[in-house]
C-alpha cells in the first residue's frame, strides 16, 4: 500500500505536491450463525414479511461455500463448521479443523492472520464483540491454539468451565515453546482496540509470573475500560482495552417472560398411535426487552463499533472485525426472540459502518456469517393440518406474534441435547463494493470460498 | 415490444434494410424448494464441498422474499408457502394463499399470467416440468382455480386421490361459471409447448360432453406424445403435448437400495434417562441409480428443455418456465438422493439454457426456488459428542458417503408425519443478465419480492 499518492503539477515542473492518500479501511462484520433463515426471521419480525433490512441496500451479494476437514486426517472434508475453523478461514485463509484457533489441522501450525498482516504494514486493527473477546470468532483473528477451549492458562488441559469436555492445549502453553492460552496472547497483543466481553478471562493469572491478565495488558499499553463512560478519561492514542461483561454481552431480547422454544404436547390418546388424538403446540410469545441487558447497563454493538472506528480511522488505514455473535449462541438455546434482537444489533452496526463508509471512502464493508444454524422458520400449523391427523415438530417450536399481526412459528429440531448444531449450508455475503485482484478480475463471483474473504481484505487493502 | 428494427443506410439513403429485430426471450427455471441447503446439499455431492455448480457461473445472485397471506383475512401475512401461491406470484406477481392456483385469496379473482400476457403479444409460450402438469408450478401459470387440488373433473367437489383431503372446487365447474379443472383448462390453452407428466388427468373425462381431456386436447390443435423419439414425426408448426409419465415423471437418483432417512436408534439404558446409554445413527448409504427412472425410459430434463427450446425459437420472442419439480418432492419424502439427482437435472437444464443464450444474446435465464424446505445438512456425529452422551437428530438422518470421500448427514425434523413441511426462508435467485425498468433501475437487487419475477418477465419481454 502506497502511504502517499504523489502528485506532479504537469504545469509547474519545478513544484512536487505530495497529498496524502485516502487511507484503505476494511470492516468485517460477522453475524454468527446468521444464515438465511435467522436474516428471514429477523426480517419478518423487525421490519415484516414484505419488509427490508439494511442488508438489502447492499449492491453485491454472494454466497460462501464454508470448508472444514478432519482433524485427524486433513484430506478428508466435513461438512459442517463451527466458529473456529470457519472465523480461522477468514481470518487468515487457512482451512483446518472444527474448535482450532488460527492453526493447521493435525500439523498445528500457524497460520498468518490479517491483523498480523495489517499491523506488519502499519495499518491500525481492531476486534469488537458481543462475545468474550476470548471467544473463538475474534480470537481467530489474533489467536493461535489448539483448541478454542483454551480460553485461561485455567483450561489449558483441563476440563472447561463447565466440566463437560476435556480440553488439551499443551502445546500452547508458553514454557513448552507455545503461545499461551487465547487470553494471554490478547493481552500481549499489539491490537489497537478490543472491545468486547471476557472479563472473567483476564480476572486470571498469566502463565510466566502470576500476574493477572489485565495488569498484563495494561503493562502491554492497554488501557482498559468496563462502562462506555469512561472513555473520555483514556488516551486515544494509547490501545484500549474495554470488557464490558464478564463472559458474554447479555442480549438485547427475549421470549415473553424469558420463554424458548418448547416441545409440543400430545393428547394421551397419541399414546397410542401417532394419528391418534390430538396436538397443542407452544403458547404463542412475543418478543420483549431482555432485564439482563439492561441491569447490566448493556453497550449497544453499534456504539462499542462507532467507538472502534473513531479510535481506528488513520492515514494508514485499518481492518476491523466486529461480530455479533449471540445470533449463534440463542439460536443454540432455542431462543429465537434472542437471535432476533442480535441480529438487530448486526443491522444497527451496518448503519454505522455506512455511514462511516460515506466520510471514508476507501472502506470495504463486508457481511457475512461463519456458518447455518439449526433454526427454521416453518408454518404455524402443519401444512397437513387438513389431513386431520396431529402434526408438530419433534424438535422444539416458538411462536411469535410479529409487530403485523402474523405468527412466525421457529423450529430447532438437530438433536435433543441441550444445545441445537450448526449446520452446513452456504452462507450470504454482502458488500458495500466490489472488490478485483491485480489481474483486474472481480472477487466477489457469486460463490466464493470462505477462505477467499482473507484473500479480498488483503487486496483492498494492499498487503 | 418491436417486431422489427428499421435500419436505415445513411450511404445509400434510396435503400431501406430491414433485418428482423433479436426476439427477446424469458427461461425461468424453477427448483421446487431447491433452497441454500439443497443447493449445497447437492454441489457437495456432485462436485464435492470446494467445487462449483453452474449456478455459481452466473453474473446475477439475488435473494427472494416468498410472501403468503391468509385465505379469510388476505390482510394477514403468513411466512410459509406452498408450490402454489409462490408461483402463482412468480406467474402473474398475485400475492395469495396457500394452495390457490391463479387466484386471489378469500375474492378469487383471476390474475392475469405472463404466458396470458406474452401470448397476447403474439410471443410463444411453454412449460415444461418432471412434475404432472397439472402440479401446482406449472399449473400457476395458467390455470386459475381455487385450489391446486382440482386437477381433474373428479376432484373438483370430492376427496384427493389418496382421501386424505376434501377439496372443494365447486366455483371452477366450468357449468358454474368457471374456467373448469386444471388439465381441462390445459387442453383448452393455447401454449406451444407442454412437456412433463400427468397422463392419467388427461385420460379422464372433460366437464363439457364426457370427451377424454387428451382428445379435447388434441381437438384443440395439440399434437400429443409420450416419447421423446416421437417427436420426428410431428408437425413442427403445431402445438406439442407431451406427457411421460401417469403422474410426476420418476426421479434419476435413490439411495442405496432405496432407502431414505431413518430414525437414530437410542440403546436401553436410554429409555430411562435421555443423557445414558448409547445412540446409534443410521447406516450410511450412497446414492444410486433410480431403477424406475431407467425402467420407464424416463427423458431427462434437459431434453425436455432442449425441445421445447427448438420449439419456441421465433422471431417474436417466447416465454418458457422449466420446473425441477422432485427436488422437494424428494425432500417432503426425506429421499436427500432423490432431490440431489433432480438438482443435478436442473443444472444440466441450465447448461442448455445457457448454450441457447449463446445463440440467442436477447435471452434472459433466470434460476430460482419457490420456497424453502425442510432438509438441512448437519454434523456427521454431534457437535457435542465429546460430551458423552448420546446426542441425535429427534427426526430422521440419513447418512451419505459423498464421491469425494466424506459423510454428509441431511436431518429432516418439522415434524413426525409422512411428508415433511416447507420452511419459510428467502429464495435464492440466479441469472445471466441484469434488467433495468423503463426509469433505468435495475430490477435484480439484492432482495427482490417473488412477484418481482413476474415484473422482470413482462419487462424484458417488453409486454
Amino acid at each position: 500500500m502506497n502511504l502517499f499518492k504523489t502528485i506532479v503539477s504537469t504545469a509547474i515542473m519545478t513544484v512536487a505536491v505530495c497529498v496524502p492518500a485516502q487511507a484503505s479501511n476494511v470492516i468485517l462484520i460477522i453475524g454468527d450463525g446468521m444464515d438465511d433463515q435467522q436474516i428471514t426471521a429477523a426480517r419478518n419480525y423487525l421490519y415484516g414479511a414484505q419488509g427490508h433490512s439494511i442488508l438489502s441496500t447492499l449492491p453485491i451479494r454472494s454466497a460462501v461455500q464454508v470448508l472444514t476437514v478432519d482433524e485427524h486426517d486433513p484430506s478428508l472434508v466435513k461438512y459442517v463448521a463451527d466458529s473456529a475453523n470457519s472465523a480461522t478461514a477468514m481470518a487468515s485463509g487457512g482451512i483446518t479443523s472444527r474448535g482450532r484457533i488460527g492453526t493447521s489441522a493435525n500439523e498445528n501450525l500457524d497460520f498468518k492472520t490479517i491483523i498480523e498482516l495489517a499491523q506488519e504494514s502499519g495499518l491500525k486493527t481492531g476486534l469488537v464483540s458481543t462475545a468474550s473477546l476470548t471467544d473463538a470468532t475474534p480470537a481467530a483473528f489474533i489467536a493461535h491454539v489448539n483448541d478454542r477451549g483454551c480460553q485461561s492458562v485455567k483450561h489449558m488441559v483441563d476440563y472447561d468451565d463447565k466440566g463437560d469436555r476435556f480440553i488439551d492445549c499443551s502445546s500452547d502453553i508458553k514454557q513448552q515453546g507455545g503461545k499461551g492460552s487465547i487470553s494471554e496472547q490478547l493481552a500481549d497483543s499489539q491490537v489497537d482496540v478490543l472491545l468486547g466481553g471476557g472479563l472473567k478471562y483476564f480476572k486470571r493469572q498469566n502463565e510466566a509470573n502470576n500476574q493477572i491478565l489485565l495488569a498484563q495488558a495494561q503493562a502491554n499499553g492497554f488501557e482498559y475500560i468496563n462502562k462506555l463512560s469512561q472513555i473520555d478519561a483514556t488516551n486515544s492514542h494509547k490501545k484500549l482495552l474495554g470488557l464490558f461483561a464478564k463472559g458474554h454481552l447479555p442480549v438485547r431480547l427475549q421470549g415473553t417472560d424469558g420463554r424458548i422454544a418448547e416441545k409440543s404436547s400430545y393428547s394421551f390418546l397419541n399414546f397410542f398411535h401417532r394419528y391418534l388424538g390430538t396436538v397443542t403446540l407452544p403458547e404463542i410469545m412475543t418478543c420483549e426487552s431482555n432485564p439482563e441487558f439492561v441491569k447490566q447497563n448493556t453497550p449497544d454493538l453499534k456504539d462499542l463499533t462507532q467507538l472502534a472506528l473513531k479510535r481506528l480511522q488513520n492515514d494508514n488505514g485499518f481492518f476491523l472485525m466486529v461480530e455479533s455473535a449471540s445470533i449463534d449462541k440463542q439460536s443454540h438455546k432455542r431462543n429465537p426472540c434472542g437471535s432476533i434482537g442480535e441480529a438487530q444489533q448486526l443491522f444497527e452496526t451496518v448503519q454505522v459502518a455506512l455511514d462511516f463508509a460515506k466520510q471514508h471512502e476507501d472502506t470495504l464493508i463486508m457481511i457475512t456469517a461463519d456458518h447455518g444454524q439449526a433454526a427454521q422458520i416453518v408454518p404455524n400449523g402443519s401444512m397437513f393440518d387438513a389431513y386431520g391427523v396431529p402434526v408438530a415438530s419433534p424438535g422444539f417450536l416458538a411462536r411469535i406474534k410479529t409487530p403485523e399481526g402474523g405468527v412466525m412459528a421457529i423450529n430447532y429440531a438437530t438433536n435433543d441435547f441441550s444445545y441445537e448444531e450448526h449446520t452446513g449450508v452456504n452462507v450470504p455475503l454482502f458488500a458495500n463494493q466490489q472488490v478485483s485482484n491485480k489481474k483486474g478480475e472481480i472477487m466477489f463471483t457469486p460463490l466464493i470460498k470462505q477462505s477467499n474473504i482473507f484473500d479480498i481484505s488483503k487486496a483492498f487493502l494492499g498487503l
